[in-house]
């Protein structure tokens, strides 16, 4: 068994890695908590690690693995395939690669962690067979990735498939950003949090939200919780959730206009928990906004590869680096 | 002299026809205004004729003419390559090609007109040697145009580029679609002239317009007009007109945010009028709301080929799918 391929989701929280064979096929997983304390060399051992263990599951060693794709929570800068900035794991002019290559003693490939699960969905999940779509991952922020023609659209300076910071409602609610009426500010659990608390704690409405969050100050709400209050009709719950899911319609119909792609995915935690119960809404939101196209002609798709679809976009994106 | 190709502009109000020979240099034009009246075959006579004209100021005749490219003002059907319906010309279930294709005895391509234009724009002038532009067209609404990696994006049934329609304040203006808060109701000539309606015969503003248009009414006004009034210092014009280039600048920056462009141009009536005036809004809307990327790497730049732009993609665009 040689020839394998490393995919590791490297995020603020976990870090998620897997190993596929030549043919795609996912043999085994390992997963660990990111200790962001250690730096990037601390972590890059860390993945180094976790990486052994899905090895070991999977009968194999390291000398079997030929390349590693690793997943990051900002952008790569598509000259250098290198990341400096990563605030999501506090680095600050941090040269990743070279550090993770020494580790590894493989060719190491970074890329955004959304973009590479929008590439594994388009060759082995919910978009299997479109050449041109773009995904959306609800989480705390809201992240993007598009894929033209069968490979990812980075742009300059890799910021193309920054769709949580498409405006969409000009001087309207403030995002993290900065800015003014990014459908982040409208569909993420920062935006959602946000509202909850404007809601609940300010305006002092009733809410399963107060009993059911550890968080009192709803600073941050595990998507299991919201899919309990969701699910059991609480009303604020229920309102915020389902204004947010209109707005990422009310964007997607944009990506319409402008690409008119062949699907749309949407993954992430919140999809993950209330993917069935939202993609009406989202629907409904894109149907009502639509120009020149009819909703026969759209593909809106919940994301199929759930948690491996990461780990597994930034492998396939390796093997693709060393075989070209 | 053989091996000439048509490109032909079909506008609503004139038809623009240009030769161009085999290293794609404009040889003469010639020009008529359009017949609506006299339907599709009627008004393809009208362009074969205005075509002949260029060709005898060109001193060729038409055996030497190998295809020609039709630009129209609508969405080309990219899997029959098509139109059928062209509100702009009166058309509804009309098949164009064929039609046109009697009349040449050529093969014929149809294009979209704004996205002709701006591969136009990339091929040889103002965006020459981006491999990714964006193309807006400011005139009585506002059209776009997507070129990716060289190659214009249709998407699904042609409406990718679509760019007047993306929505950039949900709940905004009305706009001629039927929607709110897309960024032609903000910057387009209809909708600066709903805004003149408004403030000067709703709200009694004085503006210089009274004088200078001849419709009273200001239902519509010549560019020209605008550009006069506009440089005496006509507040009204001046506020309405900076506000639309401002918000054009917040759909470019979202353009930046989704596909991160190497150049966006601007063209049309509006901006050949009042393009120096204009494009410091436009550019100071888009860097208010840049994400991820710093202005120095955008590049924003006036259309340089002019009414040339449409007629001359639409010619480069039928030689290209000859020769492939």
């Amino acid at each position: 068994m040689s020839r394998l391929t490393l995919g590791i989701d490297l995020g603020g929280t976990k870090i998620l890695a897997l190993v596929i064979d030549e043919s795609g096929n996912i043999l085994k997983r390992a997963k660990t908590k990111t200790k962001i304390q250690l730096g990037v060399e601390g972590i890059g051992r860390q993945m180094r690690e976790t990486a052994e263990k899905a090895l070991k599951k999977a009968e194999a060693t390291w000398d079997a693995v030929r390349e590693a794709g690793v997943a990051v929570p900002t952008s790569v800068d598509p000259e250098t395939g290198d990341v400096l900035h990563a605030p999501a794991l506090g680095w600050r002019n941090q040269p990743a690669r070279a550090t993770f290559e020494k580790i590894f003693g493989r060719s190491i490939l970074l890329e955004n962690d959304v973009t590479a699960g929008t590439l594994a969905e388009c060759r082995a999940g919910a978009a299997k067979g479109a050449r041109t779509a773009v995904g959306y991952f609800v989480g705390t922020g809201l992240g993007g990735g598009v894929v033209i023609d069968g490979r990812i659209r980075h742009g300059k300076r890799g910021v193309a498939g920054e769709l949580g910071h498409e405006i969409i409602r000009h001087n309207g609610k403030r995002c993290g950003c900065g800015h003014r009426g990014c459908v982040e500010a409208y569909a993420s659990k920062t935006a959602f949090c946000r509202e909850f608390r404007r809601l609940i704690l300010d305006k002092g409405k009733k809410s399963l939200l107060t009993e059911l969050s550890s968080d009192k100050k709803l600073r941050s709400i595990k998507s299991s919780i919201l899919a309990e209050a969701y699910r059991r009709e609480d009303s604020v719950v229920c309102r915020v959730l389902n204004k947010g899911a209109w707005m990422l319609g009310v964007a997607t119909a944009n990506l319409y206009a402008i690409l008119a792609p062949d699907c749309v995915v949407y993954g992430g935690g919140v999809m993950e928990a209330l993917g069935p119960e939202l993609m009406p809404f989202i629907q409904r939101g894109m149907e009502t906004h639509l120009f020149g196209i009819t909703a026969e002609d759209t593909s809106l798709r919940l994301s199929a590869l759930g948690d491996d679809a990461v780990p597994l976009g930034a492998a396939l994106l390796a093997r693709d680096a060393v075989t070209e």
